[in-house]
């Protein structure tokens, strides 16, 4: 298609915790952006919600997003399930009657509604589902530590707290020193970003780890570092089954851990069922152990996501969680992301 | 349908160690098998190829098997990746021409084959894909956490060394000792043999946990202790995401650790990628330490499988996995289940 102009639909969910597809492609593509849906932001930009993405307009109908010559929605809430919205169904019909594609990383495909299928013919539209699985995924069986290409896999301490981010940030950086660096995405949003990959949390669970050694081969192809887009936590009650065949999967020989500086529980769920984290460095021993079961890695440098702290705090912070891991520690949204950067490139495997 | 009388496919893959469905079958179920149909063993008993199952003959065709009664085809064998061979298309179509159900735990839907649909419909047969997952299961939150029976969980060394089986020689016993027990079947042969549960490895891989969360939750109920399934191994290069999903989603007080004595490797994988196996008690510590990052667990025993050594180095093998984990250990198929099941009924929460 030509250059796609998105609608993000993030109806009642648009901000900087509930909205990571949208605010990812808002702050890596604002130039693919044309407006946000959100009825309860309508007339805001997305500037005033999330802190960046400038005078992107919220709005508050499809209409006005197809005035503004959107020619594709883009879905950008991640709900837990991944669930389409049924309001959403009638305005998807309705993007596509206006001539528009529709992308989406829902576990629901798009495609599959027989609906929204039907419109999409009729009108030359696509419906991309970024989360439908290839045909013929393999089970995974250790390959992906044959690459002469260096491994470095983000982990982190809950669900969204900055792993894919991270590591685009790294990847000119790497650049710059020589190194021929590919990122690999294992999410949506990753895809969307970077044009092919697989969502390893949406294959058939047997495949997880195949998924992910999959790809990890393909990035390392003509590179001298692949960046692995990490999922979930090993200590997450929903998706720690999706971490750890991503993990042995793709074979890390270095890991990077990522957390939110301010958060303290793994988690949306009920109060009862809450975990409380534990500090950084037991996660760097959980993390290595469990790795180290199947190809020995070892976690290099902490990322962390210091969005909602003054700058006093999060400089802070940065230095308090370098010196509980004992390992270099940025933000690398908001800092210089050196210390990452000179850790991944100053590493050799044993 | 009326009591089932299965001709088990297991052709070319019949065998103690390859056909594990089919064996399962055969030890629990012997009374609904009327054959085993793979070529290469035409003319032998059950007996004869797996010391179990008296003289249940094993035919080389079809027309043997529906001469001999079979009113259902259960597929037996679980190939890696779990993919349908092209030639048993045709022998099920004859099967569904013959009035055959059709029982399968492949990973593809026999359902979903048109042709094979069509003749189950037009014949008035059924096709069970027990591998099929419900819809709209949900992100595990630790909520099996909350129930008042035990939940014990078996979990493993490697693939097929016997976890479900172990379970399955526990029931009567604790039974036996006053304590209501349900089995929870987490793979298509479980369910084959108890009538329901969850092939965890066959959901999206976002739901693991959360589809074992919903049968751990079911298995619970006027129950004193719940037998959960395991699967796979924490270090199963393809599998361990499906393992430590299945480990978050059922949050086991205790877990039974389950060993073929003779195997040294994981999985059958090419040389250069195989894992050697650490000691038992560095699985009882990676298994205890991943657990517990969910939900504090204890590893309380071993259960050994020797089914390929002599009756004294079986003995042995109890022996010496008993002193190196420092745990109870025997082979509840062939000794007595004594050891594990007074583990289970003296444990107590902490």
């Amino acid at each position: 298609m030509s250059a796609p102009r998105h609608l993000i639909l993030a109806d009642g969910d648009f901000g900087p915790l509930t909205s990571k597809t949208a605010n990812s492609i808002i702050r890596f593509q604002p130039d693919r952006v044309v407006a946000v849906l959100d009825r309860q932001h309508a007339g805001k930009t997305a500037q005033d919600i999330l802190g960046a993405g400038g005078d992107i307009p919220v709005v508050a109908t499809m209409q006005e997003g197809l005035a503004l010559g959107a020619n594709s929605v883009l879905i950008g809430i991640a709900p837990i399930g991944g669930q389409l919205p049924d309001e959403w169904r009638g305005w998807l019909r309705q993007a596509l009657e206006g001539g528009c594609h529709i992308v989406s990383g829902l576990h629901t495909f798009i495609g599959d509604d027989p609906v929204l299928a039907e419109a999409a013919r009729a009108h030359g539209c696509r419906i991309e589902d970024l989360r439908r699985p290839p045909a013929d995924l393999p089970v995974s069986s250790g390959r992906a530590k044959t690459t002469t290409a260096l491994r470095v896999l983000t982990v982190g301490t809950d669900c969204n707290v900055g792993k894919m981010t991270a590591q685009l940030r790294l990847v000119d950086g790497l650049k710059a020193r020589g190194l021929r660096t590919n990122f690999v995405a294992t999410g949506q949003t990753g895809i969307m970003i970077e044009g092919w990959g697989i969502a390893v949390d949406a294959v058939v669970a047997d495949f997880i780890g195949g998924a992910a050694e999959v790809i990890t081969l393909r990035g390392a192809v003509d590179a001298d570092v692949v960046l692995v887009e990490g999922q979930g936590s090993i200590n997450h009650p929903g998706y720690s089954g999706v971490t750890l065949g991503l993990l042995h999967g793709s074979c890390p020989d270095a890991m990077i851990l990522c957390h939110q500086a301010s958060r303290k529980f793994i988690g949306d769920y009920r109060p009862e069922a809450w975990l409380a984290m534990p500090p950084l460095s037991e996660y760097v021993r959980l993390y290595e152990t469990i790795a180290g079961a199947v190809h020995p890695s070892k976690v290099i440098g902490i990322a962390l996501n210091t969005f909602d702290l003054d700058e006093a705090s999060a400089r802070a912070a940065c230095e308090e969680a370098a010196r509980e891991s004992g390992l270099p520690c940025t933000d690398p949204v908001r800092f210089d992301s050196a210390p990452l950067l000179e850790a991944i490139a100053s590493f050799r495997r044993p």
